[in-house]
C-alpha cells in the first residue's frame, strides 16, 4: 500500500470547515479512523458480537477468536515472546497506572528510588508521584537541558542501586523527539531497576521491538494508531506480570471463588476483569493490520520528513518560537506566534480549516522548564501531507496579520 | 415505536448457524446492537472524531458535545440530580471496583461490616473480599434461602451499627430475580451505612431511579444495554464523590500538577484520567434513545411476559431443574437437564443455532448453595419472540432424545 491515495480510506478528512477543507493536525491528541477499521467494527457488531471466553456457542466462539486474535497480532507487532505478555486496558494512561498502583506499590520502600523525567506526560508523572506518597519512595528526576531533552550522562547520574523504577517516555509528546530508551534500560538493568516506556507517542509512528529495546514494560493506546478509542495495551514481562496482583477483581479474572477467597486466572486474563474491551481490541488489530501494510518504516520517513517541511517553513514566520531540538521530530512540533495566546491562535486557525491543539499538553511541569504556561502544537500523521502543511503556513500567516491589527 | 417489528433493526439476528435460524438467548451475558448505535459509533468516527476537553478546533468541539451529551442522557435516564454524578467507565466491573478501591478503602477499618449476598456476580463480591482484606473489615453474608433468594428479615438481621457498606445486585444473574434494593437501601441508611447496586442485569429490563431508590451509588454497562462493549456507569451520589480519591491518574482528570504534587478537577472529570471512552460513550447514548423510545415499561413487561412463557414450557419437559423462585424473573432462568452436563447440553443446542450459556455464570458462591457445578441460562432480550422460545423448546427436547441415546 502506497501513502499516496491513503486519504481516501479516511472519510473524515473528506469535509470542509468554515468553508475551507480540513487540515487534521491534532494528531497527537487522536488520530483518524480508516474505513477498514471502522468496518471492522461494523462487522463484529453485525455478525459476530457475543461475550468471550464463558461462552460455547458460535457467535461467543467467534468474538473469542477474534478477541484473542487481536491480542496474537498485539504480541507479533510488538515482538513480545508470547501473547500472555500482552494485556487490554482502557489506554496507555490505564496501563501505566496498572503497573504503578500493582507493581510499583509492591515493591517500592522507604529510601527506593523511582526516576522519571520533567518532560512526561501527566499520565507517566502523576501515577509516579502516587507512589512515591504512598511508598515514601523518593521521586528522582532526570535533569533538563535547555531545550528540553536530557543527557544519558545525566541519566547515568540519576538512576543508583537505590532505583527500583524508571519510567520515560519513548517519544515526548511536546518535543516530539525519542529518548534512547534501549540505552535507558541497559542502565536500570546494571542497578536492578525495572524501566516501564510510556510509549503513546512513538507507536504510531515507529517499529517497536520490546525484545530489542529489552524494556520491563510497554504502554501505549490504540486511539493514537488508528484505532478505537476506549482501548490500550500494556506490555510486560511475563516474570514480572506473573508476580503481580490484579487491581481490578470480577469475572473472567478468577480461577476459583469461595465467600471469602478467591484465586487468579493465568496471564493475560489475571488483569482482565469483567467483560473486556472487546469490539475496542478487535478494531485495534484492525488497526495494527492496516499500519502494517503500509509498513512502520515508510510511516516514519513519511511523518519525520513533513514535520521537517514544517519546521522549515515556520522559521521562516517571523515570531515563531518553537519548543525542543531542530532534528528528529517524530511527527510534532509545538510552538507559540509571538504574544498570541495559543488557544486564540488554535481558535483563529480553526476558521481555516485547520485544527491543531493548544495548552499545557497535560505536561505542565515541561511548560513550566520552558518559562510558558501554554503553547500551540501541530501533529502529523500518515494522512498528511505537503498541501496540508502549505495550507497550515498559510494560515499562520494570516493569523499573525489578524493579531497584528 | 413496537417491538413487533424491532428485529430488523439488529442485522446480526438475521442469520444462520448450522443451517438454523439463530436463537440469541445469551442476553445476560451480552445484548445485540440495533442499527442505530452501530451507525452513531460509524458517524462519530467518518465526521467528528477527535479527542475530547482540551481542544479548541471544530471536531474537538464536536466530539466534547457528544461525550459529555451522552453523560447528560444517562444522568437524564436514572434521574440523577446532575450529570457530575455520572462517571464513565470500562463497565460494571471498573464502577464497583472504583468505590471498592477509593470509597470503601479510606472508610473501612478493622470491625467494620461490609454485607452483601452470596448470590453476588464475583464482580460484586471479590472487590469487597480484597477491601475486607486490606482494612481487616469483616465481610458478612445476608443467608440466602433454599431458592437462593434472602429475605428482608434476614437482611434487618445482617445490617447493623458496624456496616458501612452494603453491596448488593439489583437483579441477580442467575436467579433473574430483582431483590429489594430500595428497602434495603432504607435499612443500611438508618445503621449509617451506604449501599452500592450493581445494576448490571437490572437497567437494561426496568426504570430505575437512583433517587427513588436512594442509592448511593449505582453501576451498570453499555454492553448489556444494546450499547457498544468498553463501557459502562457509576452513578454516585455528588457528595460521596467528591470525598473519594481518584485511582488512575493522568491526563484530562488535574488541575495543577507540579513536579511532586497534583490537585484534581471537580467532578465528573476526576474519575476520568486520560483520553475518555468517547466512541463508547456516545454509543450507550444512542442505545439509551432507543431504549426510551421503545420505553422501558414495554421491555421490562416484553420480556417477563416472555421468560414466564419459556419457564412454563420448561416445566412441561421432563428432568429439566431450574434454579430460583418461579416468578418475577427479569428475561433469565437458570436450569439443568438431569444430569446432562451444561457445556454438553450449550454445545448440541448450539448445533440447532440456539445460543445459551453455561457455566458458574461468574457465581461460584450461589452455585455451591444449590450444589451444583455449573448450569445452563436462556436469558431474553426485547428482539426475542414467542417463536425463539419455541424453537428453543423443541431443540431442548431434541437434546434430550440424544443424550437418552
Amino acid at each position: 500500500m502506497k501513502l499516496i491515495n491513503i486519504r481516501k480510506q479516511f472519510p473524515i478528512l473528506n469535509q470542509e470547515i468554515y468553508g475551507h477543507p480540513l487540515v487534521y493536525l491534532d494528531n497527537a491528541a487522536s488520530t483518524q479512523k480508516p474505513l477498514q477499521v471502522i468496518e471492522s467494527l461494523q462487522q463484529y457488531y453485525e455478525q459476530d458480537n457475543a461475550n468471550v471466553h464463558r461462552g460455547v456457542h458460535t457467535l461467543s466462539s467467534r468474538a473469542t477468536d477474534a478477541y484473542e486474535g487481536a491480542r496474537k497480532k498485539v504480541a507479533n507487532f510488538l515482538n513480545a515472546k508470547t501473547e500472555k505478555e500482552v494485556t487490554f486496558t482502557r489506554g496507555t494512561t490505564s496501563s501505566i497506572n496498572l503497573v504503578a498502583s500493582s507493581y510499583a506499590r509492591a515493591v517500592c520502600n522507604e529510601g527506593d528510588e523511582i526516576v522519571i523525567s520533567a518532560m512526561e506526560h501527566h499520565s507517566n508523572l502523576l501515577p509516579w508521584q502516587q507512589v512515591a506518597k504512598a511508598t515514601k519512595a523518593k521521586l528522582k528526576y532526570i535533569p533538563l537541558q535547555n531545550d528540553g531533552t536530557f543527557s544519558i550522562g545525566d541519566v547515568e547520574k540519576t538512576i543508583t542501586d537505590h532505583t527500583k523504577i524508571v519510567a520515560i517516555s519513548h517519544v515526548s509528546n511536546v518535543l516530539g523527539i525519542a529518548n534512547p530508551v534501549k540505552q535507558i534500560a541497559a542502565i536500570a538493568h546494571k542497578h536492578g531497576a525495572i524501566i516501564i516506556v510510556d510509549g503513546a507517542q512513538s507507536v504510531p509512528h515507529m517499529k517497536v521491538d520490546v525484545q530489542d529495546l529489552n524494556c520491563d514494560f510497554y504502554a501505549f493506546s490504540g486511539h493514537k494508531m488508528c484505532g478505537p478509542t476506549g482501548i490500550g495495551v500494556l506490555y510486560g514481562k511475563k516474570q514480572l506480570l506473573e508476580q503481580m496482583e490484579p487491581i481490578e477483581f470480577g469475572g473472567e479474572m478468577i480461577n476459583h471463588v469461595d465467600l471469602y477467597d478467591a484465586s487468579w486466572k493465568e496471564l493475560p486474563w489475571k488483569f482482565e476483569g469483567g467483560t473486556p474491551i472487546i469490539a475496542g481490541a478487535i478494531g485495534l488489530g484492525t488497526a495494527i493490520d492496516f499500519l502494517k501494510a503500509i509498513g512502520l518504516d515508510t510511516i516514519e520517513k513519511h511523518d519525520k520528513q513533513l514535520t521537517s517541511y514544517a519546521v522549515e517553513r515556520m522559521k521562516q514566520i517571523e515570531d515563531v518560537r518553537m519548543y525542543g531540538p531542530d532534528d528528529g521530530r517524530f511527527g510534532l512540533v509545538t510552538f507559540n506566534l509571538g504574544k498570541v495566546h495559543p488557544h486564540d491562535l488554535a481558535t483563529v486557525l480553526d476558521t481555516y480549516g485547520i485544527a491543531i491543539r493548544a495548552g499545557h499538553h497535560c505536561c505542565q511541569p515541561l511548560m513550566l522548564h520552558f518559562e510558558a504556561s501554554a503553547t500551540a502544537r501541530a501533529s502529523f500523521y500518515l494522512y498528511n501531507t505537503e498541501e496540508d502543511v502549505d495550507r497550515f503556513i498559510l494560515a499562520l500567516e494570516k493569523t499573525k496579520e489578524f493579531f497584528k491589527k
